[in-house]
Formats: structure tokens, C-alpha cells, sequence
């Protein structure tokens, strides 16, 4: 169908097209379908929505990003038409279905997923198809390389490019801000960009954010890792892996993270970071993602790909019964980060997590001797050249006027007998917390007073809980009044 | 976050929200997610997407949709953030992981894709769930009602309502309106709603559409039911079973079809009609959805169903190796059914199947002794008292002053060689007559000249092309050369 071009400067976001009501109907096309816009041999594949009062039946309205990508003449008519699905949705199904992938069939549906050709809803395909089949070795490794190969890439004149990963989901586990700063003082190379929350009360990005700014350019990264050695950044603006991105926004709606796409997704984000020596913090135990026993074969199978990516990888398991340190939310969580690196009332159980994880890459980077890591990592931190360090960092990227007053609204719980604390349960901890407003509410959160394990007496305080409306508050208190957060025996 | 209303009169067919894309940073949420919109005890669900143009970063644009159904003061601020996933959504991780669904979580899985809480990536991984590890008949049941109990209803006076569904897929199998007249015209009520085209060249709608009006309300439909005992319209437009909708929507994204959803779908729509007597068509075959054996296991499983919900239902089994007419395309498949009407030169395979399916309607219906249906039908035809009662139908609808001409542009594909025809393939077919323009070019398709098992000579004319532009014209020609549609030898 042929339709005139109503201009119209409409920025999207991504490539769109409003046609009318009508016109849909004739052709066909429903919200979420992929047109074909076609003018003589230009041509661009843009989602339809419906947005009756801009447009009349012979009329077309195109996000800026279309005549971005396709350069039409806005005062000619262009053709427009329900686009073919793409042959990946053919490897999906062939997914679906429980057979292998090859190499070409992996790199056309990955592709695919980057260039916009596939909706969500066939993404969401793809993932239940690797929820259900799995992948073998071979197809982790293409889906790992496809996945890096269709973003940008960072490239460094030295080699030693030093990384951490942490599987996550323990809340409270912030150790990141501090081993960066320990090896980069060290003279590691550790160019970290991190994620925001996406079910828990803060991302490194997030609390990050209360000090600085975390949001760069490629160049102004660059700028900042040659000036001090590293940076603490987010990593969502950089296009580092844009089909990793859609596949966790994807995956994250029924909480899914199958176990080839988390391996494929970590190793090609440090692939394209440019890292070569990667440290994996993979926590286990009830509280955390994984048991012991899968956490030894997720080892396994990370070294084996890594080994296929000639990277240098060292994968520790580490046990995660409760949250770590006092603070969980944004700047309560940026706070335990200050304590440590000031050595100023450090909460211990955040120190010595972050000194294991800080030995280890001094000692695969041949900057300790095996088994004298963590000597020389708390070393740097007790002088407190890991702080200034952290400051010299927070300098180059922007610093913020830092605001660490925490939340309007408080509460205090209290124990209602003596005895030991026997539980805390962490995924409730992180849902509170995002009850509270985290991690959008930055002061938001819970203060923890006490840890597992430790004898306390009644009256004494567990939490303190903060939220910016009464109402936050009011309603976290009642979740936790009628579930089973911490347990004293 | 609370943002000002920036009002807009913004009708979008579904609730959406505009928020700049910096607020949408700082909320962390993506397009396509689902957000929760409050204002003092008002609330709505829509579905974000990024406007820049539209809105400031203190501002938020709602579609005229959201106003309708929360009733918001368009003068005061609204609360905005990201909704949580409603609880189906762990019912649809449990069918994932292969479990069955009780009747409550099956309803609640429904009532959420109905009412836009479930975004069509999660509907896609229920799809994936139904298609990798099926349904149980309880659950088959389930879903059924389910689908009807969300959606509108229609109820008639009489009791004996009949109705035919034919599981598709054959091109020109146009035997809809020619049975439906016949049944008509001995008084049988059959208010029939039929689908447009979803991957075929024509659906009943698409070419009834060529002589009447076919998107009609609920109320003009019971008119002309009520004035004619038929009708011949679109089902899309009234809501019988929107969920049913959704989830083809979804699944012919890949052109899923798992069985289960096949079965409730088919039965709910029927239910929410108001039928009572129902004769479905399995066509069966190389060229067909289905082999003889699993058409055999289909017809089982139908019969089980419809008897759950005391429906009476006859199954037939009809065999497929080729397209059924000899024209193909909304204004060609309306010609062949005029030529049986009018007994005017009719195409006898689609005069031969629309007789059967016909006989099988009136001895269930109790119109005819068993095994005297045909002759029967064939009466009613050959007297012309159906075509009567199909004119009748018509002008009810709402007649349409018709062009029956065929699309500017055609080519006619001759044998190569002399020889009996082997193949005429069905699936290419309808694929080329989509390559022409079916089903938006009414007046494209294809006309078949000779059928299967025929005796032709080198030279002969075997099908006849049309398409609006040349351009569709060469693309159908270059693909007909480039496989094999039809076999002689």
C-alpha cells in the first residue's frame, strides 16, 4: 500500500511506524508486527503502533530513526507492507524443537536480535527453546562469539586487561568499588563497567552513581582507565553486547536465566571489554543462585569456554548464606564501600570478601606470589592507598556532590526474644528493599544490625528500614510482619 | 516517580505510556515494559514507550485509552513505575518446567493476556511451554473455557445452532459460503463468523468482503441471522474469545500451532458463538496440516472435548493433495464459489466437497435421513434456492456493488512437456499467491487451469498469474521457475 509521508519529528528510540486504525485493518498488520517500508530501492524494517489521532488512512508517520537508517525523500510516497519473518525464526524453531544449531544458524539469529528483525516475543522463543533443549558446548562457544561480534569492542595497548564477574543475587555484596581500587593501586589494569539492579536493591552502577558519574563515552573511559589505571562505570550506554542486553530484558520478565545464555552472556561482554584475565565470584548455598553441587559444574564449564577464548580465568566458589555487610540499597550499600576503603568501622564480612577476591587477581596477574595475595591486598587497604585510589577514580569520571543522608521515613524492628540468629533470608531482604523504593529511591533501603550466627537479646534492633513516603514504609513493614525474614532460636 | 499529565488527545488502540527517555533511565525500565500509573486510589496498567519529542523529563503523555478506563484528574500529578509481573507468570515458569496447571491458574494465565497484563514475550514463552511439554485433556478443557468465559457471548432464541470448521490450510478450499447457504436455505440457523487470511491467500471474510460488508456489530449480526437464519461475516471485531486472539497473534510468529491451543481455540470460539451442533473438517494429507493417522488422533481428541462441553460434534476426515477450486485470491475464490452457485461451469471438487460437508450438516441436524444428506444438497444447489439464500445473505450484510475484474497485470505459466500432473504443491501455492498480493490485492492470485492426475499436452496453459505490479508479477514467475510447484510426468 502506498501512503504519503506525514512529517512529523518524532523520536522514538527505535525505529517505528504509525499507520491508522484503518489502514491496519486493511493491511492486515497488528500492533508489534515488522513492516517493510520500501521508496524505489531504499528500504527499512520498523515496528508498527497505532496512534489514531496523528494520522489519516493515507498517511504514515516514521520515527526519526527510520529516516536515520533509511534516508527516504519525506516528500515521496513510500510502500508499505507486512515484512517477511527472518529465516532465524526457522532456527528457532529448529531450537524449539530440540536440535543443535550450527555456527551461521546462531550468528543469523543473534543478528537478527541486534538489527531489530526479531520482536520479543520471538526472542522469548529463542530462550525458552534454550531454556528447555540446553546448548552444547559448540553452540554456547558460536552464541559467546555472536554476541560479542555484533557490538562495539574496546581495544587497549596493554594486554593485561584485568576483570571481575560475580553471578550476583546476593544483596549487600558491593565488594566491587573496593577490589578495583586494590588492584589499580596495585598497577592492575581494570577497566569495570557494571550493570544497574535488575532484581535486587542496587547494581555496582547504581551505587556508583551516588558519587559519580557513571554513564560514559567510549572516549571518556578510555580517558579515565589511562589516567588511573580503571574505572567504575555502567555498562548499558557503551553497545558492548547489544544482543546480551535484549536477551536479559527478555529473559528477565519470567525471571529465566538459562544456563548457556549466562555463560555466553558473561564471556562475551569480557571478550568485548577487551579483558584477558578474568576473576568469577560464583556465590552458592540456599541463599544464593546456585547449589554447591552446580556451582562446581558452572566452574566447569566456564573454564572450558573460557579456554576456547584464550582467556586467563580463575572461578572461586564462595559460600552466601545471608547478605553482606550492614547496608543494602544504593547509599546505604556506597556507605559499607566508604567504611572499608577508610577503614573507618569496616563491616568485616565485606572486607574479607573483597580482600579474597583482590588477592586472587594480584595473584593471577603476577603482581603477588601465590598464597601472599591477600597479604598485599590488605596492605594497600590499611595504608590507604586503595582509598585514594578510589577518589583518584571518582576525580577522572565526574565527581557528584555527594548526599549521604539516607530516607525521610524510618522504623526500627526489634527482636522479640533472645537467642542466636539462625536466618536471613536474603531473596525477602532484596524484595523488601525494593518495596522501600530501591533502586530508584537511591536512600532507600535496610540497614542490617546484626548477622547470622551472632546471640542477640529481645529489644535489641535486627533492622532499620528506610523509604521516602510513609506509605513505602508502611507497606514493607507489613511484608515482613508476615513472612519469615530472619528466624532467632 | 510523580510526573505531570502533559495532556495530548492520543488514541493509541491500548493503553500506552510516553515518558522521555532520561525519566525512563532513572526508572530503569525499557520499552515494552509494563507500568503501573496511580493517583490517590485510581490506577492503571500501560505499556511504556519512549517518545522524545512529545514530553519533557518531568512530564508523562497518556493514551486516550488509559483516561477511559482509570478516570485520572488530568490536572494533578500521577505516580509512575514499573509494574510487577502478575502472579500467572510463575504458572507459565511451571509450564516450562513441564508441570500441569490447575483450572485457577490456567483462568489467571488468561484473564492476564486478556486484560494486557501479560506482554506477547510472555505470552510466547506460554506458547513455548504448551508446544514443549503439552497438555493434559483436563487442562485442554481448561483453557477452553477459559478462553469463551473471557470474552463475549452470543445467545440465540433457538437451541439447534450449527456451525463448520475446517482446520485450513488448502488454498481455494471456499466451501463456507456455499455450505452455509445450502443449510440455510433448508432452515438451518448458521451464523457463521469466519478468520481473514493468516498465512493462506484468502480467508471466508477476505473474500465474502468482495460482494458484502462483513465487519459487522453483535446487534446487525443478529438481524441478519434473525431476518436470513446465516451470516457470512468477519469474527474479528466482536471479542468472542480475545485471548484466543492474543495467542494467535503469538503463535504465527513461528507458525506454532501446538495442539492443545488448536483444540481450545477452535472449541471456544464456538462455544462463545453459541453453537451446539458442529462439524469440523480435517483435511489430511502430504499437501495438508496433518497425515491420516494424526488427523485420526485430532478427531478423537475433538470428539472428547465437545463432549466435556455437550456439544454435538461430527469430524470428518477429508483427503488433500492439492488445492481445492480453480481460483486462487479473494476475487478468485469468490468466482468459483458463484460458479457453483449459480451452477454456471463449477469447479466439481468444490462443488463435490461443499455437498458433503453440507449432507453431514443436514443428518446431524435432522434436516435428512442418514445417507439421503447429499441428495439433498444437491437438490437445494442445483434448483437454485441456495444462491437465492445466499443473495439474501448479502444484501443483509450489506451488499457491495462488486468489481470482479482480476488485477492489470497477469502471465500464464504453460507445461514444458506433455505427461500426466503429478504435484501441484499447496503450500507453494499459497506462497506465491502471497508473493502477488493476497490477500491485501484482492483482485491478485492465481487461476489453476488443471488439476492433479490430469492428462495434459506441452504448450498447455497451467496456471494464470495476477498482481497489481509487475514488480510482484516477476518476483512470483522468478520464484515459480526457481521451485517446483508443479510436477509432470
Amino acid at each position: 500500500m502506498r501512503l504519503k509521508i506525514k512529517k512529523l519529528k518524532l523520536e522514538a528510540g527505535r525505529p517505528i511506524v504509525f499507520l491508522h486504525e484503518k489502514t491496519a485493518q486493511k493491511l492486515n498488520i497488528h500492533i508489534g508486527d515488522r513492516i517493510a517500508i520500501t521508496q524505489k530501492n531504499l528500504r527499512a524494517i520498523a515496528i508498527f503502533d497505532i496512534v489514531k489521532s496523528l494520522v489519516s488512512e493515507k498517511e504514515v508517520v516514521l520515527s526519526q530513526e527510520v529516516f536515520e537508517y533509511a534516508k527516504f525523500n519525506s516528500k515521496k510516497e513510500v510502500h508499505i507492507n507486512l515484512a517477511l519473518s527472518p529465516e532465524s525464526t526457522t532456527y528457532i524453531i529448529k531450537k524449539l524443537n530440540g536440535k543443535s544449531l550450527s555456527r551461521e544458524e546462531i550468528f543469523a539469529v543473534v543478528g537478527d536480535i541486534v538489527d531489530n528483525s526479531l520482536t520479543e516475543a520471538e526472542i522469548a522463543y529463542f530462550v525458552a527453546g534454550v531454556y528447555e533443549k540446553g546448548m552444547s558446548f559448540k553452540e554456547i562457544c558460536f552464541l559467546t562469539e555472536a554476541i560479542y561480534k555484533t557490538g562495539s569492542k574496546l581495544f587497549w595497548d596493554k594486554k593485561e586487561i584485568a576483570d571481575k564477574h560475580s553471578i550476583g543475587g546476593i544483596a549487600g555484596n558491593r565488594t566491587t568499588p573496593i577490589v578495583v581500587s586494590i588492584c589499580a593501586a596495585a598497577g592492575i589494569t581494570m577497566p569495570k563497567t557494571s550493570s544497574r539492579a535488575i532484581t535486587s536493591a542496587a547494581g555496582t552502577a547504581d551505587a556508583m552513581e551516588v558519587l559519580a558519574k557513571v554513564d560514559l563515552s567510549l572516549n571518556d573511559l578510555k580517558r579515565v582507565v589511562k589516567k588511573t589505571n580503571a574505572c567504575l562505570t555502567w555498562g548499558g550506554s557503551l553497545g558492548l553486547a547489544p544482543a546480551d542486553d535484549k536477551l536479559i530484558r527478555v529473559e528477565r520478565l519470567l525471571n529465566l536465566d538459562p544456563e548457556p545464555q549466562l555463560l555466553a552472556s558473561i564471556i562475551s561482554k569480557k571478550l568485548a571489554a577487551g579483558s584477558k584475565y578474568i576473576l568469577i565470584d560464583i556465590p552458592y548455598g540456599p541463599q544464593a543462585k546456585v547449589s554447591k553441587e552446580k556451582a562446581r559444574k558452572l566452574k566447569l564449564k566456564f573454564l572450558k569456554i573460557a579456554k576456547n577464548f584464550k582467556l586467563h580465568m580463575h572461578v572461586v566458589l564462595t559460600p552466601a548464606d545471608q547478605p553482606i555487610g550492614n547496608g543494602i540499597g544504593p547509599v546505604l550499600e556506597i556507605k559499607d564501600v566508604l567504611r572499608v576503603l577508610q577503614q573507618n568501622n569496616s563491616p568485616k564480612d565485606l572486607e574479607n570478601k573483597s580482600i579474597f577476591l583482590a588477592a586472587k587477581i594480584l595473584e593471577m596477574m603476577g603482581k603477588s606470589k601465590p598464597g601472599k595475595g591477600e597479604f598485599i591486598a590488605r596492605s594497600i587497604l590499611e595504608t590507604g592507598v586503595a582509598y585514594d585510589k578510589f577518589k583518584e577514580i571518582i576525580d577522572a569520571q565526574g565527581k557528584i556532590k555527594a548526599d549521604l543522608g539516607l530516607a525521610k521515613h524510618s522504623y526500627e524492628i526489634k527482636a522479640k526474644k533472645s537467642g542466636k540468629i539462625t536466618l536471613i533470608d536474603n531473596k525477602l531482604i532484596n524484595y523488601i528493599s525494593r518495596v522501600l523504593g530501591c533502586p530508584e529511591d537511591k536512600k532507600a533501603g535496610i540497614y542490617i544490625h546484626h548477622h547470622k550466627n551472632e546471640e542477640i537479646t529481645e529489644g535489641q534492633k535486627l533492622l532499620t528500614l528506610y523509604a521516602e513516603s510513609s506509605k513505602k514504609l508502611k507497606e514493607a513493614i507489613h511484608f515482613f510482619n508476615e513472612s519469615k525474614v530472619i528466624e532467632i532460636n
